[in-house]
């Protein structure tokens, strides 16, 4: 049995040792919401939810974590009891994955007893943090991409395998067709594929190569063309395909790309074989996408970038105290002000288009359409989300009801609009 | 059991089982090297090969990982077979973890029958990029801050928490103090540390919050100054530490940082609490530190742009076939070429510092301290390299002997020199 209790840090248990003793164990709202978007995003898509869902009630203290606490000489026994009974009880709100969301609006909204919210809080950003920040760079790709094919190549330079297999499943849930990555297609049901090496260039040659490829796996071949020189390559794939090895894609890794697709595609079609795709791969984001838009690409294999969301790697994602038994908490600092209480997010619509966005307090009747659901009740899971295919559903309504303006690279600002209530200087001790 | 043999993109098994069936299996060599070194890093330093080396044995194929290969009908029963004796009898050759290292030097080299090299690139490239890549940026930071205190704050938006454990590892390998992730500090054994949130600061009120932390962990505590006013909160710490309750250090998270922290250390001094230590954090990378490194700050909380490795989040990293059944294995496309042959590298010194780095074929003997080393034969673990302090000092030794300018940010090349006989040109086939 795996446990998650220990991924979280030092301080949330010495903090929450603190409350339980001062009884400070009252209802607690914590709200988790990014604060700005980043200049290269127009829009964020919530990622990470189905995975805290799935994982929130393994969040739990067993043998071997109590015994590593017990070592660190920093917890009393009794605390550690409380630990070992620790599950969540508690309510979760949230706005379901896929969905598209902007700044400040709370993605997850955790509600429980002050020590539980505060130990999760390393948990719960995390997991947020990291499927939020990758599906909203597979839907930036997905949104320049103008329907091409997208697969997902680039699990051997993701943070690890979990990222690659959250990379995985943030592509396919936005839009893209298919993924490398071995373990992510069994743990998620995705569709996978994959194309060939260099190296099995190198070893087979180019001619047994291909035929091999072809005898093996016909109906989903795509020879590698650019191990030496990609036209004889394209030249041998022709011949290939008139004696009865037509792959249905040809993939080109290296090289100047807009000249060589160009004079590939004229030679593949002059041979009567406009069926042939192209696809491209390396160093592939939505900037290159972008620049080679009108040149005949078909489809593209994206790696390191996406996975690792390099021109973005992180999100300013906050997780901050909004209400301590039924009392307004906030932030007033400099750059870092936080607005207090649970929250909901309306949506109007303009045109069939989003309109604005409207933060107010949770409970406030308004016109629009309501974001936020709750997930969990008291520890009950109240709804099944479903996997990467409902996720999917969800984005790709959004995504048809997204501005036009903002599914381009260059920065623009959607609105959204706080509720005056929300305003913390309206909860200002008097007189201070 | 959980086995890893999933960990790998699909068409590694697809080319293997065309390998396996034409009979292609004699001894290949594969080389993972660096091709170059970003304009941010001067230096790389190896990484996460203890942790490849701790799990390339459980890199095999179970009945559930066989079952959902089977289920994509890409494979043969023979080979679902012999995926199922899969496990690694090869011979790994690398330089060991906390050495320092650069651009084409081979960091692991994988020699075994081709399909089994083959299958091993994804997880054997992710393991080894995510390590180095943290690593080097550990070690960067540690370059500039001269002795200051350095922990890690950054699981919360670490790609995840492989990536936050080993984020932490490296920190601690490359000569910082503790970080604040409990899972890794369970699992490698790091000092763990941590000081307190806002949130507990907003509901306990600072000098309750401040006292009953002090009362709980007193020789670890850290006030965090910023909630509302530093000044005051600093002046609230003289006056508890008057009254018994001395931190050892305040932390400041936001705010004006050159001013606050020269107000803070005068308040303190003037009072006679020369030895309450300033900890900044918040935003903080190797550039700030560096700005800063004539203020009187103590050490830093340093969290997002280190775990993720924002200003670079991933390395120019490559895995290629080298040799094949002893025949040298290249490539000759721009920018894209390799050097054949399985490699030694020979290290020269110059007055105590690193002068030049040689890289020749492996069994060329040559006067210079060799860096590359068996570390598993035919299956064998030849050698134990220890966990994070044994990693650290085998760092701290390199990093005493690199030569000063490549321990600035500036950019500076330190001279990689290629052996003539590792030249592809030499091994062209006759007449091309």
């Amino acid at each position: 049995m795996e446990f998650h209790g220990l991924k979280t840090d030092l301080y949330e248990l010495t903090m929450a040792q603190i409350y339980l003793e001062k009884g400070l164990n009252k209802k607690a709202v914590f709200s988790i919401f990014v604060r700005n978007l980043p200049k290269e995003r127009n829009f964020l898509v919530v990622g990470g939810l189905n995975n805290l869902l799935r994982d929130i009630f393994e969040f739990r203290f067993g043998k071997e974590e109590l015994s590593y606490l017990k070592s660190l000489n920093l917890f009393k026994g009794w605390f550690l009891d409380w630990l070992e009974e620790f599950s969540f009880k508690g309510n979760i709100y949230a706005i379901p994955e896929g969905r598209i969301v902007f700044n400040e609006e709370p993605i997850v909204q955790i509600e429980a007893e002050l020590p539980v919210a505060q130990i999760l809080e390393t948990f719960v950003m995390n997991r947020i943090h990291l499927g939020t920040l990758l599906a909203s760079k597979a839907a930036r790709i997905y949104s320049v991409a103008k329907g091409k094919i997208l697969v997902d190549f680039g699990c051997r330079r993701a943070h690890g395998f979990e990222a690659a297999n959250e990379a995985a499943y943030a592509a396919l849930s936005t839009g893209w067709n298919a993924t490398s990555n071995l373990e992510a297609g069994k743990i998620y049901g995705l569709p996978v594929s994959g194309t060939m090496a260099h190296s099995y260039i190198m070893v087979l040659g180019e001619e047994n190569a291909f035929k091999e490829f072809y005898r093996h796996y016909s109906d989903k071949a795509i020879y590698l063309v650019d191990t030496y020189d990609v036209l004889k390559a394209v030249e041998l794939t022709v011949k290939l395909a008139k004696e009865g090895y037509k792959p249905i894609g040809v993939r080109i890794d290296s090289g100047d790309i807009p000249t060589l697709v160009k004079k590939v595609r004229e030679l593949l079609d002059r041979n009567g074989l406009q069926d042939i795709k192209i696809i491209v791969s390396g160093g592939i984001d939505e900037y290159k996408i972008h620049e080679w838009r009108d040149l005949p690409i078909d489809g593209y294999g994206i790696g390191t970038k996406f996975t690792t969301s390099s021109d973005r790697p992180y999100l300013d994602i906050a997780y901050k105290l909004v209400e301590y038994d039924g009392q307004p908490k906030f932030k007033l600092s400099e750059g870092k002000k936080t607005y207090p209480f649970k929250k909901q997010v309306y949506r109007f619509y303009s045109q069939g288009k989003f309109h604005y966005d409207f933060i107010t307090r949770y409970g406030t009747e308004v016109e629009g359409e309501p974001l936020v659901e709750p997930v969990i009740s008291e520890g009950i899971l109240l709804k099944e989300f479903g996997g990467w295919k409902e996720t999917r559903e969800r984005f790709l309504k959004d995504f048809e009801h997204l501005p036009e303006d903002l599914k381009k690279l260059k920065k623009v600002e959607y609105e959204v609009q706080i509720d005056p209530i929300l305003e913390p200087e309206n909860y200002l001790p008097k007189g201070s």
